[in-house]
Order: C-alpha cells, then sequence, then structure tokens
C-alpha cells in the first residue's frame, strides 16, 4: 500500500496531491478521491481507478478486509500514527497492516534514461535562468524581487514552477543557509546566495551560486575558493561505488585544510529527483555506495554570522565513466562590480 | 511534543522546514539544525533553542529521558510510524509517549487579530492580482503563462509566494476540480478557472473565479447563476453558532433545485489559515459548529465530464455580526468578449 503521492506517481503515473495506491502480484487499484478521478483514468494507465468520497485510507482497508488479504505492507516513513489506527480500526484485526521502510525510494535511487532527461531539462531551465537573472543583480534590488523574476521566468520557460521557495540571501543574511528572500535590497560590498531550481514534468533539479558585488576582500576572496575547491572535490568524488560518506569527507578535508570546517555547518549533498531532498544522503554517516544513475547534489558552504555565507551547488549525474554536472552554469564570474 | 511546521510556528514563532518543539509546563525548548540555529534564536523568543547535528527526533526523546519525563503527548496526525518507533527506542520504555489530535491546530481554529490582519492583507494582494491579470484574458493565452504571471505579482506585491500551484484551467480542463495550468492556450467560447490564492508571513487566503470567453449557451448562464446562488447562500449561512454541515447543504440545496448537485463532487469549504487546508472542513459529514474569528473558504462548482466546470470561491472571515468576504473579486463580471 503506497499513500506517499511521489511514490504513487512514480508506481502509477498519477500525479495529485491524494492517492492511495494497491499493488499486489496481479493487480494494481488506485483509490482517489472525486476531485481526481479523471484526471486518474488518465494519468494511471493499467491501474484499476476507485472513486472514494469518504476517507481513502479506510475504503482501502475494507477492501483489503473483503479480499481477505492478510499482510499488507505499508510505508512507515509516510504513514501518521493516527493514518495506522484508521487502518487497523477499518481492518478489524484480520489484515495484518507491517511498517515498511524505503521500498520504493530505494527504486527511485537509479534513474532510468526517461527521468534523467526531464532532471536534465529541469537543470537547464535553471541554468537558463539563472544566466538571465544574473544580469540585473546589482546594489539596491531587493532579494525578493530577484526571487521573482526567477520563479516567474522558469514558469515562462514550461517548469511547472520552482521546485523550493528560492533563496535570494545577501550580507549578513546569507549566513543562514535556508534564509528565505526577503524585503532587504542588495548592498555594495555583499556576498548574495542564489539557491534556485526548476520543477518540471514532477523532477527537480537544484543549484546555488554566490556572487559578490564589488571588489571582495583577500579573506573573501580565499573563502570563494576554499568552497570552490571543495565543490569541486565533492564533484569528482561522485562516481559509482564510492560511499556518500567519502563523498562528504573529500569536500570537509578541502575546508579543514583552511580551517574552515567549522562553518561548514550541513552535510554535502542530497539526491534530486521526484523530492528535491531525496536518498541519498551524502552526509559524515551514511555508508550507502553511490551507483550510476543517481543524480546528487554537492553543495559544501560555509556561514560566518554577522558576516556572510558562500555556498556552491549543482546537481550531478552520477554516470558508468563519472560524474556529469547537469548545472553548468559559471562558478568563475562571481564578482559583480 | 510538536512537530509539525505549522504547529511549530504558530507555538513559537519559528518558520523553518523541520524543528521539534516541547512545551512544559515551565519551560518551552525548540531543536533545529545547523541550517536554522541563527534564524530561530531571533525568531523564537523566549523559548530556549537547541542545535542538533543528528536526528532532531532522538534528540529530544533522550533529552526527555534524562529529565525523567514520564508522560509526552505527541502529534498523531504528523508524526509518522517509523518516527514513533525511533521516539520510544530511543526513550528506552521509560517515557511513555502519547497519541494526540488537533490539539494545535484547534487552537489555530479562531484567529486572532493579528492573524487576521494577516489573511486579509494576503487576501488583498490575491484580489488586486486577479483584477490584474483579468484584462489579459484572451483567447490564444497559454494557461500557465497566465499562472506564472498571477505568481509573479504575488511575489511583486510583497507575498512570499503563491500558498498552492496557481489553478488556471480552460475548456474541458476545467471539468477538473485540481487541474495544474498547462500548455493549452485559451480557446474561444471556453469556460476558464483561476484558483489563485497569495501567501504572506506565512498566512494564506484562497480565491476561485470563473470567466467565460465568447458569448455564453443559455445552459452556461444557468450554471452560472446556480453556482453563483450556491455561493452566495454558503457565504450567506457563515455565521456563528451554525454547523458546517448545514453550510455545506445549504450551498447543496441551492444546485439541487436545479438538478445540478450530482455536478458538485466536493465538499463546500475548509479553514485557512497557516494551511491552506486546515479545520474546520465544511463537508457533509462535519457537525462542529462555527466559531467568531474563525476564516474558510465558501467554494461551491459544478464539473461537467467533457463541456468544462465553474467554481467560485471566497476566502470569508465568520465575523461576530456576520460573514465578510475577505476576497471581494467581481462574481458579476465573468464574459469576457
Amino acid at each position: 500500500m503506497v499513500t506517499d503521492p511521489r511514490n504513487v506517481f512514480y508506481l502509477t503515473g498519477f500525479r495529485g496531491s491524494a492517492g492511495v495506491a494497491v499493488l499486489g502480484e496481479s493487480e494494481a487499484v488506485l483509490w482517489v478521491d472525486p476531485r481526481y478521478t479523471l484526471q486518474a483514468q488518465q494519468d494511471a494507465r493499467g491501474v484499476e481507478v476507485i472513486e472514494e468520497r469518504g476517507g481513502l485510507l479506510k475504503a482501502v482497508a475494507r477492501w483489503l478486509g473483503k479480499k481477505k488479504a492478510k499482510r499488507v505492507g505499508f510505508e512507515g516513513d509516510h504513514v501518521t500514527c493516527s493514518q495506522l489506527r484508521a487502518l487497523e480500526h477499518e481492518g478489524r484485526g484480520k489484515v495484518r497492516f507491517e511498517a515498511t521502510s524505503g521500498l520504493v525510494e530505494d527504486l527511485r535511487l537509479v534513474k532510468d534514461d526517461g527521468e534523467i532527461a526531464l532532471i536534465r531539462r529541469a537543470a537547464r531551465v535553471t541554468v537558463e535562468v539563472f544566466d538571465e537573472t544574473v544580469g540585473e543583480v546589482r546594489p539596491g534590488i531587493r532579494e525578493c524581487d530577484l526571487a521573482a523574476e526567477i520563479e516567474y521566468r522558469m514558469r515562462r520557460k514550461g517548469a511547472d514552477g520552482a521546485a523550493f521557495e528560492t533563496i535570494v540571501a545577501s550580507g549578513p543574511r546569507a549566513a543562514y543557509p535556508h534564509a528565505r528572500a526577503s524585503n532587504k535590497t542588495l548592498g555594495k560590498s555583499e556576498l548574495v546566495i542564489f539557491d534556485l531550481g526548476a520543477i518540471l514534468s514532477g523532477y527537480a533539479a537544484d543549484m546555488t551560486r554566490t556572487l559578490f558585488l564589488g571588489k571582495p576582500s583577500a579573506r573573501t576572496v580565499m573563502l570563494y575558493k576554499a568552497v570552490l575547491g571543495a565543490q569541486r572535490r565533492a564533484v569528482e568524488a561522485l562516481r559509482p561505488g564510492v560511499r556518500c560518506c567519502e563523498v562528504d569527507s573529500a569536500a570537509r578535508r578541502v575546508l579543514e585544510r583552511r580551517g574552515l570546517a567549522k562553518y561548514f555547518t550541513h552535510s554535502t549533498g542530497h539526491g534530486v529527483g521526484l523530492d528535491i531532498h531525496e536518498k541519498p544522503r551524502l552526509a559524515k554517516t551514511e555508508k550507502t555506495r553511490l551507483r550510476a544513475g543517481s543524480v546528487v547534489t554537492a553543495e559544501p558552504g560555509v556561514y560566518l554570522e554577522g558576516v556572510g555565507g558562500i555556498r556552491l551547488e549543482d546537481t550531478v549525474l552520477v554516470g558508468d565513466d563519472g560524474p556529469e554536472i547537469l548545472t553548468p552554469a559559471s562558478m568563475d564570474r562571481w564578482i559583480v562590480s
């Protein structure tokens, strides 16, 4: 029984905000509410669509009861405690619901050619939009206006929209890795972080660039080059068979050598696909080995409270023959004078 | 223990994508990962902020264990089965975790003056953006380009963005209550549904208008007037003490009298606030009574497969003295010739 909307889409082709799929050995059934009946019938080819006006999960539990199902796996990472209670209540103790973890997510770890083509398109839109917007970056413009421009251009280029709220964070705000775009205007001698990604046909891309407005100090240049070195090192490490934690430590070591490791307060990257954050995590403790066909980000950064921050991020395809950067916007032209 | 991001924001003022708050009789503690430490310290005044680099929930469970907490309520509607398992494992059987349901959501049912002011602003932006965009609606323009214009204008007017993916659905696509905006161009003699809402400082608004391009048939005029009548009837019914199901049936009866009830395939409305869909539901089976200070939508619609659809929706404040429409864009000027 699959309830996570991305997993439902992955398995059935139906892209709505609510739907429950049950996949057996010989059948696939999808429950949706009346808002989605027509769309589900059109999108989920080869799947029986059942329209339900009451609660979807309860209807599924009743159906499973009637079918005399004995054991049914559900998504323990997505089903809430309240939902499980409702399922068990409706199953009347005859259906045994068993929590599973990451079954569909593990299938999604390796992207097929069709998925890679879609991520490639989302990445291309992301790069084009950034390149067009760079020309407008100057002191006096508001962060939120740049974010609005970016998201508008994504849609005009055929994206469903932004895969996440676009970050434009300048000056001391750049020290917040997940700052929103605010009313703050860009100032002279400030770092500006742009973190953006389009989503297209359900698939996302993710990219970060950092610019400096004016003439950077020697220290700022050192910081930027250190992050750039760490990012390139991370990308280089993205090869089939390499452990995720090795990619993280490769990037981290570059910053360590400059005494900057303590300012790198998050992990090096994450998978990208239907979710903007999905498996695998490129983190210290993640021992999984990368596989060809995975798409991940490489995004080291340094954050200095009261001063600012620098993050550089690409979406990268782990290819058989090595890494392929899907978001090749320049990292060398970072000084806007 | 509060984990839902909206509920965490409601109680602490911290607006990030991840954070866990524990509220005791005499203390309030908020766990965040290093991305959010600075932001949390700034936003969550009077709350102790703890930075955690590992899993937040596990850290909370360990902390509760050390504090010798015996019973801890958690949000059963938001905590997943996997999360509960991790909590219980880390709590080592000494902390009893008890599922609660809707405690914070019930607090959020009645909005205070500050919240109403924010929803009012989000609603005003929504109306302004729609009124500005109406002038551009004509055959030949793509649905997705109108949606992009709408979301761009929301941001330019100071919104955080769109509270949900803007719907522009024309012709037969208007028969899908939750159609996305597609590449389809608007055609002559077509109905077009616009469902839009800005989000501003975390608070959302929600509004739907339907236009017709050209000269509508007598039947289309009849359908439109029936939905308009149902919508006005629903708004009228929004008074303190009225049961939610009574509002739903008031709207439904108007459509029934025209033999259209079978085309009204969803419920009449829902609460709006930090979530675009929150309590209360204005549905057939919802017996809760409305309270002054609730903000809800009134949005009946009819959907005819192969033909199109009509939906009209306002965000409405349930006032002491009666309903106040927060999204007063015209419903009378619906024919674009």
